[in-house]
């Protein structure tokens, strides 16, 4: 596929935490301390359609990239700080994949300046 | 429904916005100058998506309301500045809602600050 | 807006069942008792995206309306029965929405038949 | 990434579909005769949404993977044949990536009976 490699790393970061949202939302729903797990559970929804959106922009080659990128970095460091409030394995893979996602969008957003 | 009030009125806006954007993009396939289109087709899709973002965003009460409004104002008003150069019907209507989306997402950015 | 006139009941079926779900959704995040909901949160959220789909194949005329529509059926009838085994009132909302939408829904598929 | 083995092999034809679709997409948009390439632009929108829906839902391990799957084989089944039509490279790829996709979830289908 010919995608624009500009985009390639990004798109990368965002499918990883795509995955990485939608499994520690399915994880936490199936913890014992679930009531601990409520702003995880919320982030983790709103981060996955968050980079859906930009998976989406990105292989459509939309205008506005660097705007929802920037909304995605925001939205990943909030996830990231929360899912790393939390000693379960899928959330510290969360908090990681959030913040390589962070990462990727900010550097994006950069590039296009 | 108890819909927090502050909402109500950008929710609505977003929901006409993406009846519009949907309606154009469908409309637009149909249209014998399609290859004049191609803008807003793009657009169309693009605007709808953020606008599915921010209702859901503000319909769960979401952290980052602020955020998913300022980048759908954005979108929205790029979406109007394209339908807004076509004489069809779809498109003037959906240039309409577009701005009244847009707006409607700056008073809530300017609200929330 | 000339929206075919024969989606227009299951649209406003699924823009209500969409806002219950949502509102259900976060409700169910703010409860004491979040144990009780996860059935709730996961469905809510899944229905949510249903129809999301759902409203865009009927805004844009897609050609897969009916199998669409299926599905939510079935995906409202499942988040009915399991937001009906709860008191809360949002829990209650979101049951009748979601019949609402499933009965809107199977009257779609049929009158494609 | 501790995803259910079952799903994998889906999820992967999923995400190539998705990628295969948005690329199509705006490839359309940008070809000459674009008004050949409507019923291209029309799929590919729907598919790649019905992907995103797929992904999700084995990624969060939903009850209804097997209906949501079974839709995706649909509509991949439609924009393979609509895309098979076209000569355009991006075309024959999107038409490939939406065939195995369709196959691969009939197979996640029959494998859930």
């Amino acid at each position: 596929m010919q995608l624009q490699t500009q985009y390639e790393k990004c798109i990368e970061a965002c499918l990883e935490c795509l995955e990485a949202c939608n499994y520690c939302f399915r994880s936490c729903l199936e913890e014992e301390d679930v009531s601990m797990m409520t702003g995880c559970i919320r982030l983790d929804r709103e981060c996955a359609d968050a980079c859906q959106l930009a998976i989406t922009a990105m292989q459509t080659n939309s205008p506005h990239v660097k705007e929802i990128c920037q909304l995605v970095a925001t939205i990943c460091a909030a996830c990231a700080d929360e899912c790393a409030k939390h000693d379960h394995e899928h959330c510290k893979q969360c908090a990681e994949a959030c913040r390589n996602c962070a990462e990727a969008c900010e550097e994006m957003v950069a590039s296009l300046n």
